[in-house]
């Protein structure tokens, strides 16, 4: 894999060089990474870039910059790939952020910039910013009944104590050895992730438990959709009950509109909305525990309603429904007023059992 | 443990009981958590609660819900040691948000008021939230020449993959089963993690690396002082050359003064700041990288500046005037820029083999 990639790089260097030679204003052709240009795929459930594409030439004040720059991180990327280390983005920009001879300007002064060119840079050669070893930051935890092989350890996630895997930003080379679980709980909150493990859920379900604190990371998704993909895995979320939490799933399963072009490597298909959901707030005596909505809420439910891919979803569209009229939003953790284990022993098996989740 | 802490907890309850039978006004003695307490014991080097103590009692407008919250967190800790299960900060405010019979009074509203009550609990019994079975966020990765026994498994932190260790928010009952490394580095970036953990440096050092992202979590800096207390191993903390680095580095060391009260089970008196300081930035070719100061960076360099712990600590007080007269900050990352390699094989050895770090 790793010289396939390679070989692309060297491929947009070559074709670089040629033009130049051959006394061209050299170009390359990035597609365009805007609202503008993506689409829902309908059939594929997926977001996903559109047609339009731009050059970038050299002899173009408006491109140059952002050509040199699109051109240096694939020689840092060449570089890490030759010498087989990973770079993180903040290393990139450093890296990236020399100053141009015999001129005050600087390649990159902000990583934006960086970044900007590394996700073109996937565009170009049609490989994800991880296999082209630059890592985004590392997050989250997972137990389980499986085991893997990992940079030559063999690492059994039900044999992890209290802590867990610490899942890597990149999990490209990870090797699932035995998969004996049947399903993942994926959930946004470390503290539930902790409650349910103390509880052996994963082992007493037959199951894994993931976690990330906060956004879901690159790393996660990937690992969500290869056990998605790799072992027929159903993906269950588990998230706040609010529209933060819907947009998790969202992004979790049609993937988001700053990664469109990586749809096909970051999107879980089957993954379905555990809960918290409306419904749910009445089903388990939530009531007291609601928490009014801010105007932020409002105007993220009123966006997320309009959504092409929520917009003709009747059970998505009544839960955006029931979140304006209860007006309130509820914690996952507000379980634990009914009891500290709740969730583990009734919420969860519940739910799992009589298929009560939202798609 | 859990038996001695249980037997606190039915003490306090036990005396509030006594003094109801003997028709007098129930009330607790809590030693007053707030900066007019908040003393530096220049002896031992870290911040601590003076001695003054205010009485909180039922009968009385101003203290009644504060007295109830405590003994309801009380009952709550002691539920939890019962059953050997352990909960989080927003489970305990959950489960003691409940209405107070014939009232429509909630015992406690916002998670602010159970934490405090937490806090309060911690002075009352003398034990750590962790020891009474309450946890806070867990975060952060551990990989090193070390195996522990935690929850009845072996883990070996140097079979980890490119993962590592996820720790938990509760270290207290991990046991240490061998200690090889020589050495912790504790970094404040997950990515800076990542970077030494590729390099395999915890193994051609033999030492251990761990990190959080962001905070430094009460998890990670009581598992830092057990490895710098129970295995006498030197906590070198590598952060941003910034004012916030140094902070960091400060409440590990010194302690917070929100914390005053945990002193002794928190803070870590050998720490030492590896880097980066104001001096590398011209020793190791930053200077380019240098970010220029905002307002905010101004004024908590004047508070640091004025702290009592650094007000007579020469070499600290130098950093902060180097940081004026740079009128700049920089990243760790910003090494990145000298080779992806260079932490690791030039910057981390050469720091610690020349002992070149701040106290």
């Amino acid at each position: 894999m790793t010289e396939k990639i390679k070989q692309k790089l060297i491929e947009l260097g070559r074709d670089v060089a040629d033009q130049i030679l051959k006394n061209k204003n050299p170009a390359i052709d990035i597609p365009v990474r805007a609202l503008s240009n993506v689409v829902f795929n309908k059939k594929e459930q997926t977001l996903e870039l559109g047609n339009k594409s731009s050059e970038r030439s050299f002899f173009n004040v408006g491109h140059v910059k952002k050509f040199l720059q699109t051109i240096e991180v694939a020689k840092i990327s060449k570089e890490l790939l030759d010498v087989q280390k990973h770079a993180s983005l903040r290393d990139v920009f450093y890296m990236a952020k020399r100053t141009i001879p015999n001129s005050k300007i600087n390649l990159v002064d902000e990583q934006t910039e960086s970044d900007d060119a590394i996700e073109d840079l996937e565009l170009v050669t049609g490989h994800s910013r991880e296999l082209l070893n630059i890592n985004a930051n590392k997050m989250g935890s997972v137990a389980g009944k499986v085991v893997i092989e990992d940079k030559g350890d063999e690492i059994d996630w039900s044999k992890m104590g209290s802590g867990g895997w610490s899942i890597p930003s990149n999990v490209e080379e990870i090797k699932f050895k035995k998969v004996q679980a049947k399903y993942v709980i994926y959930m946004e909150k470390a503290a539930v992730w902790e409650r349910l493990h103390e509880d052996k859920f994963w082992d007493k379900q037959n199951c894994i438990i993931m976690s990330s604190q906060g956004q879901t990371t690159r790393g996660i998704r990937r690992l969500l959709q290869r056990l998605s993909q790799e072992h027929n895995l159903p993906i269950y979320v588990l998230c706040d009950g609010d529209i933060w939490g819907a947009y998790i799933y969202s992004v979790l399963k049609y993937g988001s509109i700053n990664l469109a072009h990586m749809s096909e490597n970051m999107t879980i298909k089957t993954a379905k909305f555990l809960g918290i959901t409306m419904d749910d707030i009445e089903k388990y005596g939530l009531k007291k525990h609601l928490i009014t909505l801010t105007e932020n809420d409002y105007k993220r439910i009123d966006q997320l309603q309009n959504y092409e891919w929520f917009k003709d979803n009747k059970h998505w569209q009544r839960q955006f429904k029931l979140m304006l009229s209860l007006k309130g939003k509820v914690e996952i953790q507000s379980l634990s007023s009914r009891g500290i284990t709740f969730i583990s022993e009734k919420y969860l098996p519940e739910k799992i059992k009589n298929q009560d989740w939202i798609e």
